[in-house]
């Protein structure tokens, strides 16, 4: 990020809800919840979720920022309250008369925040650590996420997702290109795990199960693809700058991601150079291909659409490899923080998998930092200047 | 980055020099150029580099925050001048007057920042962006490194690497351990492509001087390592606190850098989650395996060192895949600028492979964002400050 | 700021509410929503004030960040929810389908944004403007203020403020030092004015009736110290470090403030070098007067307690210049936007004076601006960890 | 500042040299190092400094981001030598070897950064501090603000100042008009002590001889005017986005500034409402007065070009008061740090005043700030890119 877009999130799990603040969005873009709550719902499917998504629902208060349907440039603040606060009033109420409502929690998970977090903040319950490092705060990076996205839709930029792999199963079919892009979009939100290919869905369903009965859990691949960019978004001129290392952070900063790729990424370590680099043509009509604005193309896109640090103008293509969740039925063994007794953590209710929702939350980041950088080149504090500004860079490009 | 520590790097390929500059590194801290040097040694070498790499020898100038071998509180800055500048005062020199003395280049490389580049800044000579986004750049970033480096060894905190894959030849024997990093680190540097491995050492060599032969490149993947980390650097708290994340943009706007992995990564969406837990054991003597400052450790380290983006006191193992050099002596196809007109770009003289020099790298960039989170949770204006906060938390962990 | 404290706020004077998520602060501090009720209260206070004051009564509902009485490290949101909500349902709306439900605001008042604020963001309708620009926005800073007061108020640092000057009348009697900060806490209290000096607070009184009555508006200067501080927060190294600096931004950022001086300020201008300089003493026994907590101390404080950018052990002083109130029931000429013609502003309903409240503002960001400063030097991430390294600092520079 | 520019200084007194890198700004914009060394002159010059300005005359080496007379989108960087860093080379050597070879500073000065600095960073040496803290380093904040300016002049953005009080000496005759700038520009560069009223400059002349006379120092007053601004720089969304904050933090943070004030300032505290308001017109042509793009416009500038925190199209105008030097040949008293043994302070080379100094170097931090908030509205990563921003945000303020 650069400080163009800022964006906070708040909120615990079982708290009163959910609460962020994006400032940055020039005034005039249309806005609605309806727009936010469609990706919350998206992140709230996919085939291996346990109870508590059905419970849900979320939906997404706007508090200020918008004014008669459009962002009047001031900053969006959104609440999502959490439906079951009712049920925690007391367990996690601010008021400290509740103190002790409910008993501590002092059996760290493998795999989650529970005890670094416990060590770093010194606590001897916690809830305090995993009440926050929950995944439930990922629904207010969606919706954050959401303006993004609308923000972007507005000059042509679309982003999607779709599984590629749960445990070892993988797609075969399909690969993204921009020719397909749309048939992806469609097959992808028709499938339960949020695969366009149907053989492979099928499997990963089947998996899944397999996993539940066995009380353990999967975790996969997803792959985020940006389309319509512009070239020249990020920078070669510091390593911040740079867009590959911008949207690595923010994917890997989503909960349970261990593997970032860009492109062809870890399988372009293997081969030759003669065979993966993004050969440079040329054609006086714009390319319809390509969507690229200037006469330039490519037949190829191993690079993922960055060259450089900078968009080259192909789709942005980025890859994440998420862990299985680490909350499982199946016994883990790990040690009681007070009485440093070990026990066994097995735990009656869990998700199985979460791939097509971290796939969603993907999205979210992506268009938060593409639409940060499409803002630090473009400026502009009302959608209509945004556009002057970035029409006649369009323009220039044509005649470059 | 948190700010803690800030840093910027400037300066051209063939240029006068890199200059940079590094705030926040408390007084105290004893540095000298050959700290820094060492290192630059180390990114110079590697099995490969063609012939620039004898020429430059590089030598870091410390021009200020630096007074009789102690770092003093106020920012340090670097200089590292180019050797050829001699044969480039006129085609890279700030006066007007020189305009037009070099032929401009208008051939852009598939796989280089010089498309994008060219387009984004409106350019019609792409020096003007190739002399940036170079690898040279890096060498300030590994001089930036060592001082980082220096800083954490001060509280046992060491950074090393390793290739483990040139192409597709594939370190088998060595993984990293607590138990054997020291080895590691040995045989490491005896390697000319920085693998412990002999035998996959010997294998990568060969590999090279095929596609050296073909006129063709590598990439590879290296593996960082860091040891001796207290629990609790990064945070769950909010996005861009992660420890993970950080790491992630680190590495991946390196230069060519299209993977970053932590952990057991990517192979982690194949497992089920009861393969890839690192479970939690406790021991009231300080576990002289683990490193752990607190009694609490774990036998495994499929998290890479980092769960909740937060440090869990494992070492942190990030690994980073590297595309093949895209400057070829084969020829890519290619457009010039000016006349639109394709040809075949080829060139005469180009390294084969960087990774083992892309390893130390990104040795420096961990080294920088560990720094930084360290000196956010700790604070300090001086280093005996910064020691007496580390080493009452270090007391408190043990008294947890 | 540094981001060790970051926070944002939003919200629109008469939408639903205001929100504010403040990030950094240590987990284990006590803190209730009467912490920062107290605080709101008192900015709402204040002879001159017109009606909206009286049917506010602000509260701070905690969402996040605070469980069963004390913060648990995770980022602090806070909701103040706006009273009168219920009449501007529909004018406020996010909605688009209430679009139109009230008129547009197209005089833009002189003194405001809202010239300015239509222009740059492209709205035919102040109202967008306005709704942000206005000054309700400082509750939440004064929220957020709060909780900084509550973590400094941990290590002995006390923030307080009076009002010194409003209109032409001055105080004469009281002039803040060490010995009588306690005293001018309560007197200012109890000062329908925040004024610690009877006689001038009698006056001021009667020039706010005088000028409520020909409807006509007032401005003034107030005073923030803060009494307690470490010596060494805040930076000479670079620019933006300096303590001053920072602490000007925070001030000159509150609506109608016009002018900043630290210490003597715009007086030392006048003086000679001789007359103004803090003359440095020691004294064995750990100064009693000063607060210091080395045994060097001063018996001045033209400096404001700032030198070279940073904190050195005696109180900060700051004066803020606050401009009269810019809306007025007396008519000022202006053009209405759309039409273009000329009419004469006149507002039937406005407070004559905010001075008071705008001191109460300052405390806040004054508080904001140093526990950032505070946290920058100390770290830790629960006050018990923030504690020991303060603790053992003070030690240190008993030693010294 | 928000990240758009980004500059970072570094450099000891009698150090090296002074470093300096600035980030952001676009390519394309011609600039040599006479553009530079212009602007480190003027602050080279005016009376009543000592012997060190006269060895020094500046000169700034443009190391990178610059070629054949342009800027290239690349980091720019420079370097200031020391020209007397002949006689430092072992006294402030980053070499061990030569520590020892002066001896320590440990009598520290009321007024500087000396016992603070020593304090903060645990030094027993205050060369460690006053090397860093020294007003030196503005040499180089006045190298990047030559490099801002010369950006905004691009755009028809003109910053002077002037010296408005030394001492008790006050200008007059002269007050900062949109009609009278460049007289006040021409007249300022004239004097000896740049005040543009005759007869203030000849009693500011014999005020600093008397002072130099008893050993004594003096401070004094600047305006810092910048004109030719489109309306809208800066926001009234966030606390810390607003411009009036940014300018302050940049001008208090000069060494030596108590007191920022903008437009009518604290004068403004004593007038009622009706008196300071800036009025609204309109003209259909474009007002040739008052500079501004769109038909409005003020024949009153009370509020020094900034309200809600923006731009208005008026001139900005703020002044800042800078206390006299504490260092003086009179002495003062205070203690050493090691022996603890009280001293008189006393030093025989000073200088007597170096408001005019002050006021070049308050110019630089206005560009600087200035050209920030311009690129956050307009982006761009070419002049040209920047100027098409630009031109159509005039164009579509005509048409509002």
């Amino acid at each position: 990020m650069t400080n163009k877009l800022r964006f906070l999130t708040a909120g615990e799990s079982h708290g009163k809800g959910l609460m962020g603040i994006l400032e940055g969005i020039p005034s005039g873009l249309p806005l609605s919840s309806e727009d936010i709550d469609k990706e919350l719902k998206r992140r709230q499917m996919g085939y291996g979720r346990g109870g508590r998504m059905k419970i849900e629902s979320d939906h997404a208060e706007i508090i200020s920022g918008v004014r008669w349907g459009k962002t009047i440039g001031s900053p969006i603040s959104l609440l999502i309250e959490n439906r079951d606060w009712k049920n925690w009033q007391e367990g996690m109420s601010s008021d400290e008369k509740y103190a002790g409502s409910i008993p501590p929690v002092t059996r760290p998970r493998p795999g989650h925040a529970d005890l670094a977090g416990a060590l770093k903040y010194g606590h001897k319950d916690i809830r305090n650590i995993l009440e926050r490092s929950s995944a439930r705060e990922t629904a207010m990076r969606v919706a954050v996420g959401a303006v993004a996205k609308k923000f972007l839709s507005e000059f042509g930029i679309n982003i999607g997702s779709y599984v590629i792999q749960i445990g070892n199963v993988k797609i075969s079919n399909f690969k993204f290109q921009i020719s397909n892009f749309k048939e992806i979009f469609k097959k992808t939100e028709e499938s339960s795990v949020r695969c366009p290919d149907e053989d492979a869905s099928k499997k990963m369903v089947e998996l899944i199960d397999t996993a539940a009965k066995k009380g353990d859990t999967l975790g996969g691949v997803f792959e985020v693809f940006a389309t319509g960019l512009p070239v020249g978004l990020g920078s070669h001129i510091q390593w911040d700058k740079r867009l590959d290392g911008r949207l690595s952070q923010a994917l890997m900063g989503i909960q349970a991601i261990k593997g970032v790729e860009i492109g062809t990424g870890f399988e372009m370590a293997e081969r030759f150079g003669s065979e993966v680099m993004d050969e440079i043509f040329y054609s006086s009509q714009q390319s319809a291909i390509s969507g690229q604005q200037s006469g330039f193309y490519r037949k190829t896109n191993h690079a993922g659409g960055i060259e450089g640090g900078m968009t080259n103008g192909m789709p942005i293509v980025i890859r994440a490899a998420m862990k299985p969740i680490p909350t499982l039925r199946k016994p883990l063994r790990s040690v009681d923080i007070i009485t440093k007794e070990p026990f066994e953590a097995a735990y009656e209710r869990s998700d199985t998998c979460a791939v097509p929702a971290a796939a969603v939350i993907g999205e979210a980041m992506t268009a938060i930092v593409v639409a940060d950088a499409f803002l630090e080149k473009f400026g502009g504090d009302s959608i209509e200047e945004t556009k002057r500004n970035f029409n006649s860079y369009i323009e220039y490009l044509k005649q470059f």
